[in-house]
């Protein structure tokens, strides 16, 4: 049976307040494991991160940078079988709670052993390019 | 009837052709016409752009700023109904056909009227971020 998509939001929300409480404990493991294990990041400034084991090292580089909150707001979820596409907005905080980056994001959902997990996670920041 | 996924990623590089082509011509109107009506796009540095218009002059502004080739490398493709999910990289070229800019991306595309057509567009620089 089908969950609905109101159903499959709220899923994807709680698995997104997972990642929120993980990242703001500094725990990078945790935060891999809410991944698919091919799961591939593709962030701004490298090259694509596939698998938990680059992934929970790429999170962990990125706590130890100083960033220790990340806020997530889902725009758009579209459903398809076992799958689903979130839409969104982050927000990234340093240790005085400023704001370090802000953006958007597209994340591929994928069911994994019963649990939808982050697959394809790609993102940028909206905010403005320097001039160099 | 489906189609197959060989047969899908055939048609995406068969309109990826086609932006290139519409790039290379400075043709923004008819490399708009490839986005779904309410598509968006996703730049980095800004908010999102959303609808054939708005998309229009996001890249003729790019083309102004002195964008004059863009290649598309479809890397994987998943089919999912009416939708198909694409990663790919791309390279940005100047008028000296030196790389402006390089990296990845992940397009939502969706059949409207009988066509691929690009629907969700995000990608990001690969090359490293300046450090200021």
């Amino acid at each position: 049976m089908h969950t609905t998509a109101a159903s499959i939001t709220a899923e994807i929300r709680q698995v997104n307040d997972e990642f929120e409480t993980h990242f703001e404990q500094g725990d990078a493991a945790a935060l891999a494991s809410l991944y698919t294990r091919r799961a591939m990041l593709l962030p701004a400034g490298m090259e694509p991160v596939q698998g938990t084991d680059k992934i929970e090292s790429f999170w962990r580089v990125g706590m130890n940078m100083g960033m220790k909150q990340l806020k997530l707001k889902t725009t758009d979820v579209e459903e398809l079988a076992d799958t689903a596409i979130e839409l969104g907005t982050y927000t990234v905080f340093g240790a005085q709670h400023q704001v370090l980056d802000q953006g958007k994001y597209l994340v591929v959902w994928k069911e994994e052993q019963g649990r939808w997990k982050l697959h394809q996670d790609i993102w940028n920041s909206s905010l403005p390019v320097p001039v160099l």
